[in-house]
Order: structure tokens, then C-alpha cells, then sequence
């Protein structure tokens, strides 16, 4: 077998495209019914877009409940495998269905593209990470992932190991007026992963400041454990 | 401690051998009675061969049914843990039972053999991996982890980021007459891995033209995202 | 945003300080009543110790009960996740309580520094890993982790890829008079790491002497892998 005659360009109909943090982006036209009976997400949609990256969650998400909020589409399920490549997080896993390809091709297509931009908040180092996210508004993705108040502003946390999670949010929660609608431990709502994680609603300016603080403590913890994060993305809080 | 004092050539009665993909099979001639009723596999045998990988399961589970055909054993039970390294997937843990150590032991040596051949159909790259297997007369083993038919055969694909698993599902399905037997994802019957996993019965012919479709798909996919997979093992579809 | 500002010398009140194997000790002086409510630890006390490792799990669980047995703390939680950084086990965060700041921070402080010389028993090498913890006097922690009786010896050995950790348990049980407090595997216990687990009570003489013999044959099965471990601690037993 020769592998190396396939290229890297895909030219395949289900192919959308690619982004950081190892994600892609799929469609199927028409899934079959047979697998469609399995995958437990009614029988609405033919058409559907996938969506998957090795590591991130929350960045991704946002990215996603935007592209959804754009076009006619609907979510149907969201998983979050332990993943991020040796890293103490989540990876994700996003299915969403349209009545048309061409819907679902337009939201996987627009994901992909603000993923580049959400999932801008990462910070990986040699111990551990830290992850945020906030929208001003959120949507049925960010609802039905993290209890997100539909149309309401939304705040994300995590650090990693897990007790620097627990201090940013402890943090976070002391710093501005907002209300808990995750919390997420390793036996408790995640996948095991070595994370506490906040997700947060109230004014856009609290919940924007609460992330923030937690963002500049979550640092300081971090990098107290002897190495500076890499950022992939671009920090855009 | 001087660990280096102590030999690679492993001279203990338990050891019976190593494979690729960090795998190595033992045995226990008589186990400890305590240490059995823990185990919850019964108490008819108390010879005991034990086989375990870091990376993969499919492949090895393939190589483990041909040994335990091929001998006077019983498979007592498989795990699946969340491994491969880093990467998205399971590696696995699989013990079995027969009257005799000198059975289990013939056992846990032919599937170690037949590990280096089955576990070929293996593909991991920077971004992600992909698993395949395939059997013309599925046995117990497969039977137990994926719902094989007993004596038909059995087709397997799988893979990371789950996305690719998706999309290799749903063109394998349309591309033979073929009946799903197990459907897994991060949330769904794995231990939280980053892949969509599938799993066929059929006329040999249907499930071997299954997995090469999704195989052919995979590695388009996989490659989109920008490194071409290393191939542990050799390929053997 | 430049996070070279920030030192790797916190100076946060939170800080305790740091340890080996990815380790860091923080507490939270008075915890927000809306987040101790998501904890589901009770309400009893508002100043917390939080404790979290990316590799490990025993040996710091047993310096974090000499820890909680010499100050005025109780142990409120202990989760593991699945860590290990892309090896086969489990990393850790617990959550002591305290009447006084004070003194969970003299809990945490003492457990960092016992955890240097209690997570001496960990051998880690290119194939998998193997990991010990002994106890003369078993304390709230233990208990709690792993059914240790109070004020009894206590063993723990663990084994991966997981076949190694059973005929190491088989070996342990086998060579003294203990008993089996915890058994844990893949699928049972453990959150899906790739170890078979095993806790032992009996004389602090039984238990060490099961724990020896499990470590010998541990690193002989380990080694014939392939390859030597790195032993990131200095053992002690």
C-alpha cells in the first residue's frame, strides 16, 4: 500500500475542511439509515455535519454555537472524549443536522473558521493547561453542552492539574455577580479528565470579568509548576 | 536499586512473550483463590493467561479468537482501557482460562504470533489513527467484545478523530450489504476515546469490501489533516 | 498579552507550593458558599486544602494521610483521573477541610514535602509503568482511597499494561498473609486506566514483604518489554 500517494488535499464530497488543534470538519449528504437508527439522534435529519478535534472543547463550542446560530441547523449530540494528546483534557465531538448538505456544509465550513478564532484561549505547558471561552449570547449549542441560558451571556473555565481549577473558580465566582450553571470535576461530568471546570452566566461585563480573573490567576498557578504555556491560538478576551 | 541488573530475557514461569505495540502475555499456572473470586470470571479455571497492549484492541482480539480456536481455552473476560500513548484510542486486557497451564499458555504464545500480523491494519499519524480487522469465521472472543457472529465473518473499522470514524461508518454501510453489530463513541461503549467505531457481520466477501471502503476513506481523511500516518504493523487487507 | 511577566515565583495567598511528578498544593482561605455547594463535600468547612498531580496516585495519597493525620484537617474528597501523561494510569485531587486556613495550609505544605519522598515508587519506562505505596498506619486518607483499615498496614501495588499488574497481584498475595482491600481494573474501579490494581491489609511485615515480591516481579515483567524505567522519585522501600 502505497500512502503516500493520497494527498493531502482532500477531494472527497464529505470533506469540509481542517483547523488548529487537530479538528476537522465532515458532511454526509445522505447517512444511511441503518447507522442513523444507531446513532440515537432521531430521524429528522439525513444531512448531517461532523465535527472533531484532539484537543478543546469550550473554544470549539463557541465556534460551533455561532456557525449553528448562522445557519439551519440544529445540534444533535455532543461528546467530549478524553483526549488532548497526553494532556489532561477533552477533545469533542460535535454531530449537526440540516435539512439540506448545503446547510450543514455552510455551518461545518463557518465552524472551522471561528474555531481558529475561539479556541484562541488555550494555554498548554509542560504541567498542565488552562481553557476559557465567553459569548454574549449564547446558543443551543453552548445549552445544550455546558446549561448555557439561551440568549444570555456565557462563561467558561477550566485548569488543569485539577486544583488550579477549583482556585480560578473559586476566583471567578468571588470576582463579579454571576451564577454557576457547570461545574465539572473528574468523577463528575467529565471523562475523567484532570480538570475543574466552570461554565458561567450573568451580564456579559461579569461574566467577562469573572473569566478574566480566573484567566489571571489560572496563569500565575500554572506557571508556578516551572514552565511557561504554549498558546496555539490567539488570546481574544 | 540496581534495576539494570535484571535481564530483558525474562526467565520467569509467568512470562510467555512480547509483542509490537507494547503488548506482553503471561500466564498463571494456579491463581490465588482471593485474588480469583476478585476477578469475577467464576471459578472453573484456575489456570490463567493474561494478555494485554497499550495501543489497539480490534487487531489483537482478532489474533486472541484465533488462539483460543486453536486451543483448549476460554476467554474470561476483555477490558478495554483508554490508552494508545496519548493518542485517541484503547489498548486492552484480556484474560483467559483452561484446565491446564500448558493450554492457556499455547494460547497466549499463538496470539502473541498472530498479534504481529493482525494488528497490521493500524494507522496513526500526528492527527489522529485509524483500526481495521477482519475475520472470515468470527469466534467467542470477537463474539464477547463486539457482538461477532458466532462462525461468520466479522469486519471492524474504527477511527480518530471521531469525525473520520463517522464519515468511514456511514461510506463502509452503503458500500456492501452488511448489518451493524456495535456502534461506539466517546459516550456510547468506549472508555471515553476519541473515535467512532463500527462493527459488521456479512458474507466474507460484503464485510472485507466494507472495511477496505472505510479504510480507503479513513486515510483521504486522515491525511487531509496534514501528516501522513506511520504503520506500526503490516498491512494485511 | 506577555505571560513572561508573569514569575514562576507565586505570590498568590492560594500558593502553597509544588512537588514532583507534575504536583501543586493550594488553599482556598474561605471558599464561595455558591461554589462549596456544587462540591457536594458538605458545609462543614470553608477553608480548603486542594491537592493535584498529574501522575500518581498512591504514594501521594499516602503522604497526603501522614499529612492529614499530624495536622487538625479532614479529607473531603479524592478523585482520579485518568492522567498519567499519555501513560497508563491515573493522576489525583483531593480537597482537605479545616477549621483555620492555617492549618489546612500546613496540611497541604507537609503533604508536598512528603510527597517527595512517598511517590519514590514509580517506575515508568517506554512500555508502561508500575507504582507502590506502603503504610505501617493507615489514616482517613487511605481509608477513603482505597479501604484501608485505620490503623492497619497497608499495601498497594498497580501494574500496566494491565496484565502485568495481575500476576504481580497474584505473586503479592501469594508470598504473605495479607488480605485484598481493593481490586481494581480497567473496567472496575478505575477510570479506565490500563493497570490491574490491588490493596492489601495484614502485619506491617506481611504487607511489606506482598509488596516487595510484587515489585520484583513487576520490574522483571516490565523490563522484559524492552526497555529500562526512569524512576522520577528515589524508591524506599
Amino acid at each position: 500500500m502505497d500512502i503516500k500517494s493520497i494527498s493531502m488535499d482532500c477531494t472527497r464530497p464529505e470533506f469540509v475542511g481542517t483547523a488548529v488543534l487537530d479538528t476537522i470538519g465532515l458532511v454526509i449528504p445522505g447517512v444511511d439509515d441503518a447507522l442513523l437508527n444507531q446513532m440515537d439522534v432521531g430521524t429528522r435529519y439525513r444531512s448531517l455535519g461532523v465535527f472533531s478535534s484532539r484537543t478543546g472543547a469550550a473554544g470549539q463550542l463557541t465556534a460551533i454555537d455561532e456557525a449553528v446560530k448562522a445557519t439551519n441547523t440544529e445540534v444533535l449530540s455532543i461528546e467530549l472524549p478524553r483526549d488532548t494528546k497526553g494532556w489532561g483534557g477533552h477533545g469533542n465531538y460535535v454531530v449537526l443536522g440540516g435539512q439540506d448538505v448545503s446547510d450543514v456544509r455552510q455551518a461545518i465550513s463557518t465552524a472551522l473558521e471561528l474555531t481558529n478564532k475561539y479556541a484562541g484561549e488555550l494555554y498548554i505547558s509542560e504541567a498542565g493547561h488552562l481553557e476559557f471561552a465567553f459569548s454574549a449570547n449564547a446558543g443551543h449549542v453552548l445549552e445544550k453542552a455546558f446549561n448555557a441560558v439561551y440568549g444570555q451571556a456565557f462563561g467558561f473555565l477550566c485548569g488543569s492539574p485539577a486544583a488550579i481549577g477549583l482556585v480560578m473558580a473559586d476566583t471567578a465566582v468571588k470576582s463579579a455577580d454571576v451564577d454557576i450553571i457547570s461545574y465539572m470535576t473528574p468523577n463528575k461530568g467529565t471523562s475523567h479528565s484532570n480538570e475543574v471546570i466552570l461554565a458561567l452566566s450573568g451580564s456579559a461585563s461579569s461574566v467577562k470579568e469573572a473569566v478574566l480573573s480566573a484567566r489571571q490567576i489560572g496563569l500565575e498557578l500554572l506557571i508556578s509548576m516551572g514552565s511557561y504555556p504554549n498558546i496555539p491560538g490567539k488570546p481574544y478576551l
